[in-house]
């Protein structure tokens, strides 16, 4: 497996020149002039060391030992806790915290910009993190003065950390469906009684506590959603000075066997009159977990990222060091017994995919970031409501897209390692089996494809979606009148005119038969997502372009940036044609099997 | 995980319906009258019920335990000799064997009909036996008498066994590559000395005997692919009369670790001095292996074929029986809390894809077979040669695309799980890290594309194709008078001439920049596999439409196939524009970037 090398260059495009970091911060005054292009570059390089040579040599071993259960104990795999008392002692773990409880108060977009590491270097063990980075979250927004001065200064420390307890065997991606019990104390507390599983997380030996954000219901509530509660449950019960007391009825019964992700521990929990306390109004806990939810759905997107990364660098360093046959139009290694798999079309051709993936994905990513911290610091009311619903159009897309995206750069890592790509030791197919999880928690892709279609598209009556296309209408006007960047304006003039149609012609449709909307949503998200990267792809170019005409040094690098940008335009731009033909033709097809009749 | 059941009804709609092997065996008087229906259909319900009770309780317990070496010896998974020993005792491994030697002497096209149904219920242990059966077919073609009869009796009745070593750690698609010496010897013998890798059952315990069929150079043998010879290296030495003597100098010095297949012991095979025999002419043990790389082709294929069909039948149990949300236009089930995940289009997407890869993959795999056996059987000169070429053609497209969408069905099949598919005990996580290998052993997606669109089509000047094209033009011609077949007939005479279109568009480029080639085969390929596919569900279609209309009583049945022929050509046939329109855009941006360039 080939070292991890983080890559910051890259990084920087994004941050500095196509978003420019330093003037956005300067925008809030809590973070005028402290965050200087400089200073984020420290943060990207303490970062890349951190990952580089802390954590991507624990990833292979990591995945080979995976965790282990015994009495309700759960060891990680060796080095983890040394790597987390290290990340701590760093500050990492107090980037953005509140800065009353002994936070940095770092924006959002700082710290999502710097997870594309961490998961790159070691997916199993930086969930550890964003869990304990969702509990803290959930806290700072929805707990007490007294619950947050109980808590938060020992998680923001990492001598605790927390996690999330939201499934149950029988709900998953339905949450209506939950049964554990909430029964109020004389005390004020809560006893809280049910089984969760897949809580990543939820049992380790990386923290001296662990603050469990649980939901959970009250007597007499509502059934379905309305009637779901939130609740602090501590693996150690806590004093109100924040001091260690008696274990709580909380523990591990199990830990999952899973695909991948070995280096967490993903446990059954069981809660037996654990003691409680509620968080937020009764009965709000889902509305309570939103804010959860959408920062893990983009941290769950950054991931997809990392994967697209990790499996791009992973197999470049292969092809071009794996000999095999002869290029197509003659040797270009005379010398050598055969030339470098690089040579051959159908390898670039993996290998561009993978690196218009991993570097559109970041794009979208930042995107998302810069927006995330308008809708948190901004004073500007309407430029918050405008960021604020960018962020719920693109989360979806981000979410689902770059997850898959993820997962098919992955494939193409194997797949460029040919037989070698099977093999464990070359470290591709963890690649492939860490990946795989990305699509199918926080929400699978065919639950953000229907929250795209309905709740976002179609509930706002196109006006989400109007926003995105409005921005794109903007880069067409500021741009049409370039004749390098003609083939992009083109493009997206098309684009964005065919996107406002299929999504009147599916909701003219809906009116008739609501599932059309279900029927249309996977393709729409796939369709929406392949011209959100266009409009990324047309900005990169334009930047790439400009550096180029102002003379840049870096002539290559902005070369690549450009050949990337074609790249994607030729080649996967095209698959919205799929999508666009296959939502056209509805839902009849799809739904004209009785259930019983699907196999005989 | 679910029990595993045959699809027998299915492989009969295949076997009999569409393809009448009955009436086909009756064309080779040495078939004839032996093997009707019934005779085929006791074949296929004695292999379903080995496979459905001895084998598939073997799959996630030979995952999960894995293969063992010490010292040189390697120990399949509990119950994995056993079952060999069965499958022996009942016949299997003699099924298509010389009956010169104790075979059954029966046709290609059974034992592929038969091999789907090993692969779903063990697909690791079923390896063993298509290794073996390599091995074997090698030996009937390429042996001298006394090697057949040294080394076919034993192989044939299961007490010994055979595999291939054909791969080096730096030579896999390219075979030229490889360094593993043949020295003569006094007694007419070689001494076999290199290393080999990536052997599939190349050291195990089924067998009292492993027959090794290894490539390696002769001294002063040409260079490349025109210096390989091909020898046979017992794991015991044999005497004339074919009884077991000394060890051989070739020992198992490690196992790989992979990502799935561990039931199937992968090993690195060290040959130090062993004694191998030449089998065939000098120098053209690759023109010897060629018959062995097709038949695993077509062997390869067929386990795409199951990986789609377990998928289906994994995710179409648990979508009936797992609750969630209900259904977009009103409960389907209001007496339960959720409606199951059925009723969800997004699911019912996946689980029609898996069910039209399936059986379309099935369809496809049995016309390979039917010409397999007229190459095979035939007299008629002309038929063999058509059948040949037809074969040629279609088996890259059947290996790869078939393995491709076994892949995306597994996919699919975990998806459809949601966090339960990453789950080990489920069974679905499995199915995709069994299936990932297909698509890598055998010649990659993209070693078969080349060989698709380079050595097939365009060395042909186009000959191959038009025996396709000519059938689906047969096909139009005969139904174009069918108002219910005219969707299909529509969009095959489309398809048709698109088809030969973008053929003569990339021949013409590819006479300017043998690159095009290359940078179109993928595409191409995937191009070509769906215009297929689309030729075959017509024919089901038509098919299913026949027997409805003849008032059959297996309404639903025949409902069903019509309704997933639709599903294939409204939802699926459409990516056939997309891998069009990648084609057009030509080689220029695959090849734009240096190879230094791709990272800095």
């Amino acid at each position: 497996m080939p070292a991890y090398k983080a890559p910051i260059r890259d990084i920087q495009f994004v941050m500095h020149e196509m978003f420019d970091a330093e003037k956005n911060y300067q925008n809030f005054p809590e973070y005028a002039d402290q965050l200087t292009r400089d200073v984020l570059d420290q943060y990207l390089e303490a970062t890349a060391d951190f990952c580089e040579n802390e954590l991507a040599p624990l990833n292979q071993s990591g995945d080979q030992e995976g965790c282990h259960l015994d009495q309700g104990v759960v060891t990680t795999p060796q080095g983890f806790k040394a790597a987390h008392q290290k990340y701590a002692e760093l500050g990492f773990t107090s980037l953005t915290a509140d800065s009353a409880y002994g936070g940095q108060g770092l924006p959002t977009s700082l710290r999502i910009a710097l997870s594309e590491m961490l998961y790159e270097a070691n997916w199993a063990w930086s969930m550890y993190q964003g869990l304990s980075h969702g509990a803290m979250r959930t806290l700072e927004h929805h707990g007490t003065a007294q619950q947050k001065q109980q808590f938060l200064p020992k998680l923001i420390a990492g001598t605790w950390m927390g996690t999330m307890c939201l499934t149950e065997s029988h709900a998953g991606s339905d949450l209506g469906l939950i049964r554990t019990k909430a029964e109020p104390q004389a005390d004020g507390s809560y006893a809280i009684t049910g089984e969760k599983i897949f809580i990543s997380a939820g049992e380790h030996d990386l923290a001296e506590n662990i603050v469990h954000i649980v939901l959970a219901r009250l007597p007499n509530a509502p059934t379905g959603t309305k009637g779901i509660s939130l609740f602090i449950v501590p693996k150690f019960n806590v004093d109100e000075s924040g001091n260690i007391q008696d274990r709580n009825h909380v523990v591990c019964s199990a830990l999952e066997h899973k695909m991948g992700i070995h280096g967490n521990a993903t446990c059954v929990m069981n809660f037996d009159e654990a003691k409680g306390f509620l968080i937020g109004p009764e009965n709000r806990g889902l509305n309570c977990m939103f804010t959860f939810m959408n920062t893990a759905r983009i941290g769950t997107a950054v991931q997809g990222v990392s994967a697209s990364q990790m499996a791009f660098q992973g197999a470049l360093d292969y092809a071009k060091d794996r000999l095999a046959m002869r290029a197509l139009d003659g040797a270009k290694y005379p010398e050598k017994n055969a030339d470098p798999i690089i040579v051959h079309p159908a390898v670039r051709s993996m290998l561009m995919t993978q690196k218009a993936f991993a570097e559109g994905g970041r794009a979208l990513v930042y995107f998302l970031a810069q927006h995330a911290d308008i809708v948190e610091h901004s004073d500007d009311l309407q430029a918050k409501q405008f960021s604020d619903e960018l962020l719920a159009f693109l989360t979806p897309i981000a979410k689902a897209f770059l997850t898959e995206t993820g997962n098919e750069s992955a494939k193409h890592g194997v797949q460029i390692f040919g037989g070698h790509g099977f093999i464990v030791e070359h470290g591709m197919e963890q690649i492939a089996r860490d990946a795989r999880i990305s699509s199918l928690y926080e929400g699978t892709t065919e639950i953000q494809s229907l929250d795209l279609l309905a709740r976002k598209v179609l509930k706002s009556e196109g006006k989400l979606l109007k926003n995105m296309t409005d921005l794109i209408e903007q880069f067409i006007t500021e741009n049409q009148s370039s004749a390098i960047l003609k083939p992009y304006v083109d493009q997206l003039s098309q684009l964005k005119t065919e996107w406002l149609d299929i999504t009147q012609h599916i909701a003219k449709k809906a009116k008739n038969n609501p599932e059309e909307i279900g029927a249309a949503s996977v393709d729409y998200l796939y369709y929406s997502s392949y011209v959100v990267f266009a409009y990324l792809w047309a900005r990169m170019a334009k930047i790439a372009q400009q550096k180029l005409d102002d003379g840049s040094t870096e002539h290559k690098f902005y070369q690549a940036k450009l050949k990337t940008a074609q790249f994607f335009y030729n080649k996967l731009l095209n698959r919205t044609q799929q999508h666009l033909a296959s939502i056209k033709t509805g839902a009849e097809t799809v739904m004209a099997l009785d259930a019983e009749d699907f196999a005989f």
